[in-house]
């Protein structure tokens, strides 16, 4: 059978990725594909280092369009990111009949349904494994592996550049901005580090797997997102002495009001295998009611890691290309007309435990006015830790951990603790999951 | 579409987990699978108890044979276990046009070569996730999710019975038969548990794993297997202080010469996250050469768990059970056409390097005679430890971390070593990896 004919949209680390490990190990693909798969056609708008990186043996073009218009090329491969034009050359891929593969996060998780709609409708395959967590399979561990379960929650590190800063300020107690600048140095961090360190990236992915896990439409606007960028190396302190370690996670829950999906850095038990995940290393946990708790490591990002979750796609579609569009493994891991209108909450109603920080004076009562703050809001304490204050000092840290609670609870004790005039700064509040 | 007849032939603990994990989650998963997916046959010789579990509603008869003979069967499920009548009913099944699903990975293990034989022949699929590591999806990421790499090697704890038990060796500085007896006790080994403890059940395992990596035949009979029973709480404690946890590791690893496929106690450093799987957990990790590092884990063993992975086999059949036959994914991985005859390797040629401890006098000149004949067998040290003996005591511990050598040749200096007149026990031997 002749080879499976590819066209890369955009050649940049992972496109060359790709075409470099498609190379390198064509006869094994080719072993386990039963077919021969071949970048056989390129568009980037750089002709030239295009041109530089695959050779005279594959048709370079400047256009996308000539790409989507070749009636040889089978599978259109989007490497451009973005929501702009990506989204519409990969709607004009769908229409032209071509399967598509991308690893575009923030264009699904945006535009999924639309996307995702369309290539149902024309019989084609929109996969994505290289848009969440790199090279870890875990969009096939869920949309395939785990169909048994009822998926209860995900809680993955998701984001390399922020848990490779997590991972320095704790070691080296050192402050966010001092590691980002170091991050950037490294190659960790990009230029523009925004959609990072504010976790838009993570809640992309979250938004992703939320689709995946519960059946439900991609919701990339219902998402509760906060970044890093306000972590102090103090809280990270504090976290260590109590037994946490705190990592950006991507969550999302399922309850019986509705399904939970918020990206923010969290307290996490320092025993659990994730909260050892270091560097710029990925990492999700996923419980299942049958098969209960999962775990899913690897590199989440890089040339050629991507590029192993591309392949992985390709290789998939491929052994199915000729089959008729029924047998194809739904997108979203749910067929199309059997998704659930289940609605995500507002952060209001997301239930967590918290960690507090209050900078308080150091004078009788204080204590007491707090608990009880918490008490008349239904909030249970879990841990107080109050620092001895230094000789002369009129003011201490007191942390509290509370029991799980419904976040509208606790904004309101907060509200009330913050008015408390022995409360001498704002109260940092982070939430805590035991992920058990 | 009128739902998947699924027939299952012994109702155990996995049985029974299947059975219960489908009638609960039967919205969920026909929600992913698009069809229904029903067990409406089982097979058991204990009729009363097959009919206790399953009601009124299945079908319940004591012989296999009325279920393979049944027209209405799309899928026999296997969960008999051993060589003997379950090989002659998959073969059976097989002929019969069904496909097949089994947890058994000693069966596969020995005889896969003549079962994937037959289902190709007959164009049916035989599907085995639940054979390896029990619920979590490692068979799949070997076969679909990693197939854009060439991979280098596969190390994976797949034997709950025996990580419990050098979990607890550790934990507790208690000697193996102590921790076998309270194993048994807590239902983590069986009663008679030599394939567990003996390394069989993960040499079964690996050996799966070695075929889907390397796309090679099963090849159980050309595995070096040693389990844990030889294991003293002594050396787990010297390799503490020397940085490292002891686990029974099945380990398949590519090398230019040929294949190594071996079980064994294995010093891995504790900072690796799979020397932290504590207990009766499972966790494989799986070097590719894009994709790098990835690591899998959850439950290898018990009723839902290993029911997860049924059913996902169940799922993934459902979904492609009226396509043709060219459009399965090969049970192997590779194509069947496809297979390579590189040989494995005899543990004398394997790789790897050593922990020694040996029993000395302690008397001058010991050292320089045990590190002569190792330089003399072209042998590298790593570290050397050597135990100050108490006052008056005529002997010590000295434990020797070897570099990278061929196995033969360690066992040559071995040798000499043993034959030293101031080598006073047997030495202890220990292979340790890296996995870096």
């Amino acid at each position: 059978m002749k080879p499976i004919q590819v066209g890369l949209l955009g050649i940049g680390t992972v496109g060359s990725g790709t075409f470099h490990v498609l190379q390198r190990n064509q006869q094994e693909i080719r072993r386990r594909a039963g077919r021969g798969i071949e970048v056989t056609m390129v568009a980037d708008l750089d002709v030239e280092r295009a041109r530089s990186i695959v050779g005279d043996g594959v048709r370079v073009v400047g256009d996308a369009r000539e790409v989507i218009a070749n009636p040889d090329i089978d599978i259109v491969v989007e490497l451009i990111g973005g929501y702009g034009v990506a989204k519409t050359l990969v709607l004009e891929a769908i229409a032209a009949g071509k399967h598509v593969v991308t690893a575009n996060k923030a264009l699904l998780a945006v535009h999924g349904s639309e996307i995702f709609a369309a290539a149902h409708a024309k019989g084609v395959t929109v996969a994505f494994e290289a848009a969440v967590a790199g090279g870890i399979p875990i969009i096939k561990a869920l949309r395939e592996g785990l169909t048994a379960n009822r998926i209860e929650w995900i809680a993955g590190i998701i984001n390399g550049t922020t848990n490779f800063i997590l991972s320095e300020m704790r070691e080296k107690g050192l402050d966010f901005s001092v590691v980002l600048k170091e991050a950037q140095r490294l190659g960790y961090a990009e230029a523009d580090p925004t959609f990072d360190i504010e976790g838009v990236d993570a809640a992309h992915k979250a938004t992703l797997m939320s689709a995946l896990a519960f059946g439900i439409p991609v919701q990339f606007d219902k998402a509760h997102i906060e970044g890093i960028t306000k972590l102090q190396a103090l809280d990270i302190r504090y976290a260590e002495q109590l037994g946490y370690r705190i990592k950006l996670l991507g969550i999302t829950k399922r309850r019986e009001e509705g399904i939970e999906l918020r990206v923010h850095p969290t307290l996490i038990p320092a025993k659990r295998l994730i909260a050892n995940v270091e560097g710029a290393m990925n990492a999700v946990v996923v419980q299942g009611d049958a098969v209960g708790t999962t775990l899913y490591y690897g590199k989440g990002a890089g040339s050629e890691p991507t590029a192993s979750a591309v392949i992985a796609d390709l290789v998939d579609i491929t052994r199915l290309a000729t089959a008729d569009p029924d047998h194809r493994v739904p997108s979203l891991a749910f067929q199309p007309d059997a998704l659930a209108d289940t609605p995500i909450l507002p952060i209001s109603q997301v239930q967590t435990s918290f960690y507090l920080r209050l900078q308080v004076a150091d004078e009788a009562g204080v204590l007491a006015e707090i608990t009880g703050i918490l008490a008349d809001n239904g909030i249970s304490i879990d841990a107080v830790l109050q620092r001895e204050s230094a000789e002369g000092e009129k003011q201490t840290d007191l942390i509290i951990l509370t029991h799980e609670t419904q976040e509208g609870r606790l904004r309101a004790a907060e509200a009330k603790m913050q008015a408390l005039p022995t409360v001498l700064a704002p109260i940092v509040s982070l939430r805590k999951e035991e992920l058990a």
